[in-house]
């Protein structure tokens, strides 16, 4: 079960039961933020939508929505309050992505020109139609045709 | 000017415009999601906010709550049409966290196991007082004192 509202064997839902101490920094009705106890950089802050769902493709969109939506002030808070000169926003969906806990989670990781985090993004190219196919595969799954399958 | 609803000099707010042809998926009022033409792996996708806005901590809530409800949904799209084992979405915000383009985007990042991506996660640690005196400080940010400065 990949969606459900509390999953007893989660620890963010632990968490966010109060049944494990965290260092939250801010709460609403349906999302917690809390310090990473093993940050990236200090500051490091994970933002969880309470109700327990694997990950983004799962979460109903107003979660999704509202979850983000507390993004703005959270990431300016972290910003003024550790002097970090940018930070990245990540969300891992899947173990082959990085994801450790199977309840989807925002990280909130402030960076420091010269940290340690090292993040190289490689860059490939399409070649031939390979751009158009991509984009015709991923429309067709946003919008799959009426009467087919 | 960090914030504003359309950058002449921005080569997101040209796509937006149709200056500048892409690979899009998908379009609302608000956000337009497009094809990244030198992916980290092919599927790659960009979700950006149509208003020029340079990144996150400038983004108006609403706006971002509307940029995130998409989330869902494209990611189940990019991940059947890539087949991929997982995906990480990713905001960077300012160079130090290798933000490129300064109008603030969602990456959607499809991902394999053994795919040529190598993100390390350094873990650091809160030594004493330092978990503490962090969240206070990021609080204090989001809740600051009446009538202090």
């Amino acid at each position: 079960m990949s969606s459900q509202a509390h999953d007893p064997n989660c620890v963010f839902c632990k968490i966010i039961r109060r049944e494990i101490p965290s260092a939250t920094v801010l709460e609403t009705d349906a999302a917690v933020a809390f310090l990473d106890i093993r940050p990236v950089n200090h500051g490091h802050v994970l933002l969880v939508p309470k109700p327990h769902h694997a990950n983004l493709t799962d979460l109903p969109e107003p979660l999704a929505a509202h979850v983000a939506s507390l993004l703005p002030k959270l990431c300016r808070a972290v910003r003024a309050a550790t002097g970090a000169d940018g930070f990245n926003v990540i969300v891992n969906n899947g173990r082959a992505a990085g994801q450790i806990i199977n309840h989807g989670h925002w990280h909130i990781i402030p960076r420091f020109y010269n940290d340690s985090v090292n993040w190289p993004w490689p860059h490939g190219e399409y070649v031939g139609d390979e751009l158009g196919q991509m984009r015709f595969r991923i429309e067709r799954e946003l919008n799959p045709p009426r009467g087919e399958d």
